[in-house]
């Protein structure tokens, strides 16, 4: 049974990252709830696992939550905001991997709510104390949550920045794969990688070679999603600047995929990368 | 009078490079000599100063160097080795900010000579223990001059490596500089670009702050010279791979002075390089 002033909060979507904060929000005292209607069995499986409250409908959970927390795919932030709609009168967060612009649309449909625009910066895998930036007029309200184990920092009053705010890191960290590519794919054929690791260590720091090869390898694997990915970014920073190398990086990624061909598991070396395309060159 | 057995270097060309590294080997008893034949006021000047040997004619260093150092502007590289020709059969090093192909050019006038690509990396400040590498089948021979404190790195066997490394150093350095501006452009628009810095010092080590601030000022100062030096980027980069990134980087400094307007002095912080541009656009 809920406690009297005990925190509510309601999870619309709940995969990794709603059981990962849930499991964190339930040790802490807070009631954490969803709703499964319309959700995947592997949502289902998850959320009966991390012993979350199940409520049938999604009525229910907007009545019973003080907040609810987007954390849907993408494609369905939308679709999601659209059903809960001027009925929540409480603190609505959206979480979701989407540019501000999406994230303004979402919150057209939410026209009781206190809005918060938040983004989780890194994985998830640090639990309760995965930083979270949020901002709003709201945010502050969002940020309560800290009292109860989470790590919200407030960056800004806008509707936009926090969102706005990841899809930049996002640009730069993808432009630098990018570049990485295009530079030690041919200092690979000069037999001259090593060397070019080594120096550029002295500029770049000294977490350079082992971040470097992450990046090249994570760049091969998921280059089609990186390409997908760049185009949002490339949406959002138009509004900005003329994103000339945001633009060269998402046909970076987008032509990815026919020089390596297929790659059905993550290279351990760039190395590896390199001697594919250079063989489906030939 | 030079004694017997001493090592002889020459300097084709006398700016600050020569100067510094005369100092250093001057100092450790090798003979060093440049010609003034045609040059600028200013290397005459410089090398009287530094307390080199002076020649009358480029005949008379070729005969009495066994080493000769080619330090001139990059459009003097070809030419001052087409004078010295196949007279000389010591160890001819281009130290030239030049291409891997602009070597090959100069080098095809030395018939006789050992020719070693070589290229400095990092300013010259640091004198004769500045890094410099080198490759080719005589760089071992040009090595040789570590015995008199100098800091050379054999990096490979072939022609082209050395400048070539240095070649894609820069096209490193110089698309991570765009990038950053790009991305902190519109950070700075928003009102998060210390918060986007604060985040990217995570991932990227703690020398970011400072090193994007001295890249954003210096794109905006030298974008002229970033551009031009891109150029030969491209040219090169595309012996090996499509440079869609390098071609944007290009293309991002041919339009920066442009949008910043006159930059009589380099800024001190990225925030006055972004007021101009957005003024500018008003």
């Amino acid at each position: 049974m809920a406690q009297k002033n005990q925190i509510k909060v309601g999870f619309l979507g709940f995969g990794e990252v709603a059981s990962t904060l849930s499991e964190g929000l339930l040790a802490r005292g807070v009631e954490v709830s969803t709703c499964l209607e319309g959700r995947s069995q592997r949502s289902v499986e998850l959320a009966k696992s991390t012993g979350v409250g199940l409520l049938d409908s999604l009525t229910e959970l907007v009545e019973l939550s003080d907040f609810l927390l987007s954390v849907v795919v993408p494609a369905e932030a939308v679709s999601v905001a659209k059903k809960v709609g001027g009925s929540f009168d409480g603190v609505y967060v959206d979480l979701n991997n989407v540019s501000p612009g999406t994230v303004k649309e979402v919150f057209s449909h939410i026209t009781n709510g206190k809005t918060v625009d938040a983004a989780i910066m890194g994985g998830i895998k640090n639990g309760l104390e995965t930083p979270i930036i949020a901002s709003g007029e709201f945010a502050k309200n969002f940020a309560v949550l800290n009292q109860y184990g989470m790590n919200i920092e407030v960056i800004g009053t806008e509707i936009g920045q926090a969102s706005g705010l990841k899809m930049l890191r996002s640009a730069y960290t993808k432009g630098v794969s990018a570049l990485l590519f295009e530079a030690f794919h041919a200092a690979y054929q000069m037999e001259v990688d090593e060397t070019l690791l080594r120096y550029l260590t002295q500029s770049e720091g000294s977490h350079f070679p082992a971040s470097a090869n992450s990046r090249l390898t994570s760049s091969a694997y998921h280059s089609r999603r990186r390409a997908q990915e760049m185009e949002e970014v490339v949406k959002f920073l138009t509004e900005y600047t003329d994103p000339v190398i945001s633009r060269a990086t998402c046909e970076f990624f987008q032509s990815l995929p026919d020089k390596t061909g297929p790659m059905p598991k993550k290279p351990e070396k760039y190395g590896e990368v390199f001697r594919k395309v250079d063989k489906n060159r030939l």
